[in-house]
């Protein structure tokens, strides 16, 4: 509870003045000024998030947290839940999609255990940081106690603080968990107020009857539960999940060490509005990826201001969406550090009409 | 004009059975069916661009072809033309916008000279293609003979044809040219029919007063030459330019020898659709790179049926949107060609609902 309240005292808004330092350098180089749009906006986030006008953006991370849910009880996915385990155990082997497009990008990727209904014994290279074998069912009574969520939201801290110890730059959230949709759209109702069948889409596919049950049984468990959409620490026990809670500690994490951290889609971003709810200036530390085809994600950027980076009709999560936009956002850095500019280049600025 | 229909000839629509062939592979990978959404389309499109089950895309080609614009006395540029050839040399040096999202992306930048109002006698690594001096103003009459614009076309599927004979893979499309705006809105206007005020935007940031001033020079010009908008060699000689040729006859040389090629923004788009009034299959082998932010790119995009791929509010040219958008087709190749099966992974693909 103390690293809770430390963390969240050490997160500052960052300084604007740099938002004007790093445009001054961008309307130099040649280039009509704002022609490169987002890229220019994105170096511009950067500069001021690390509040270093020559940020250096070289070691990158991805951080993958896998939790299962109890909740898939009441048949709201569409795949079972050893899928879990066996996805983890995929991303180990480099096989899953988040293996691909980070290596693709230059990413390394840290798979965590928050909470898989297994026992990973002796399995290379997965970072154990379990705090229970699964959440509860909801449906039923709270997934979690308050403690429990407050150690996920802890192990995130503590990964982002080694991380950052040793060195990386930036880091990227991703997840893994058969059912965890239905975590994640309990979150948003809870959180923005807005209704269950606004907020709840098909997660990995299930079909339009298991849809409308879905919904029923988010609205459900959250006349049940009642969390308080003000106590973010309430709703992630109430209603949410051990990978969720880790992702919020990270996003938390990251913010208190200034590193820039990239939100992947619908699962990921609510455990982002998790980290605004407990401190609203996290998010100037937050770029969100892409643009998720699960319903209910749009409605959690739009509440905490974020404008997604792509569109690609993607709905895959493991960090798929934020491995594509960090090379995205490197470029937007790189604009700003390499290119020449119009006295460099003897190139005429003079705008003539 | 042999070369111009033979190679307009050689262009084939793609045999649609690859997409199949291509999805049936996505599908047995570790991920819900279709959840990479468009990195999914892009892997099965340059399956069947190439005829490939196996397709290789290792080195990629970014043209950036160059050429000034007689319509500039009109006023309808915010730059001296002289900053064509300040930026051509800022090209070679390598301090451009290109050139460093090209080394991000890890491709090749060829600067053209197709037609800038200057002689760049022994300037290193440019490519000398030069068919004028700059067109002469449309405002008084064509920009171009036919013939100068048949040449254009033909130096683009020269490069092309070059370029796949030395076995890159990709191609990508760039311009410089300051006022090229202009002749792109009368390319749009002219093929599509649609307003000059409806496709007309700022180009690189000209003031209300300009634009007013651009759209009746367009106007007027589109009055006094009257191209023909079902024939391409027409519209791009009269009011068109070297550089938007040169576009053209790459895309068309680039669907000839079946490569897949990354269309930049809205003067590169007016050379594709040049392309595709001459051969609309050639259109089965362009990438749409982004939106741009000027007017009247998307109504182009919507005439070929081209979905962007990236909306980032950009609108610098020079191929800075093909070079973001290529690593991102390479992403769904690898996806198809690197990510394990649910056999291989021991992963269940069992749908429970």
């Amino acid at each position: 509870m103390n690293l809770l309240h430390e963390t969240l005292k050490a997160i500052k808004p960052v300084d604007e003045k740099w938002y004007a330092v790093a445009q001054k350098r961008l309307d130099y180089l040649t280039k009509p000024p704002g022609s490169l749009g987002r890229l220019e906006e994105f170096a511009r986030r950067v500069v001021a998030i690390t509040g270093n006008k020559n940020p250096i953006i070289d070691r990158k991370v991805m951080f993958t947290f896998a939790g299962d849910h109890g909740i898939v009880a009441e048949g709201v996915a569409a795949y079972p839940k050893e899928v879990t385990t066996q996805m983890v155990l995929n991303f180990l082997r480099g096989g899953a999609g988040i293996n691909v497009l980070a290596r693709h990008a230059g990413v390394e990727v840290v798979v965590i255990d928050m909470g898989v209904d297994h026992v990973f014994d002796g399995v290379e290279g997965l970072m154990n940081m379990k705090v229970m074998r699964g959440t509860r069912n909801f449906a039923k009574g709270p997934a979690m106690t308050r403690e429990e969520a407050i150690t996920c939201i802890e192990k995130g801290f503590e990964l982002a603080n080694g991380y950052a110890r040793k060195g990386y730059k930036m880091f990227g959230t991703g997840d893994m968990g058969i059912g965890n949709t239905t975590p994640s759209s309990a979150i948003v109702a809870a959180i923005t107020g807005r209704p269950v069948s606004e907020v709840t889409g098909k997660g990995t596919g299930i079909s339009e009857e298991a849809l409308t049950r879905k919904i029923a049984v988010i609205e459900n468990a959250l006349k049940l539960n009642t969390p308080d959409g003000k106590d973010a620490v309430d709703v992630l026990a109430k209603v949410g999940g051990a990978e969720i809670g880790g992702i919020a500690g990270l996003v938390l994490g990251a913010a208190a060490n200034r590193i820039p951290v990239v939100i992947d889609g619908f699962i990921s971003t609510a455990g982002a509005l998790i980290a605004y709810v407990l401190e609203p200036s996290s998010k100037d530390y937050m770029f969100a990826a892409h643009n998720s085809v699960e319903k209910g994600h749009r409605v959690m950027l739009d509440a905490m201001g974020l404008t997604p980076i792509l569109d690609l009709d993607m709905r895959l999560g493991e960090g798929t969406g934020a491995a594509l936009a960090m090379p995205l956002i490197e470029a937007g850095i790189k604009i700003y550090k390499e290119m020449a500019t119009f006295q460099e280049a003897g190139v005429s600025d003079e705008i003539i009409n």
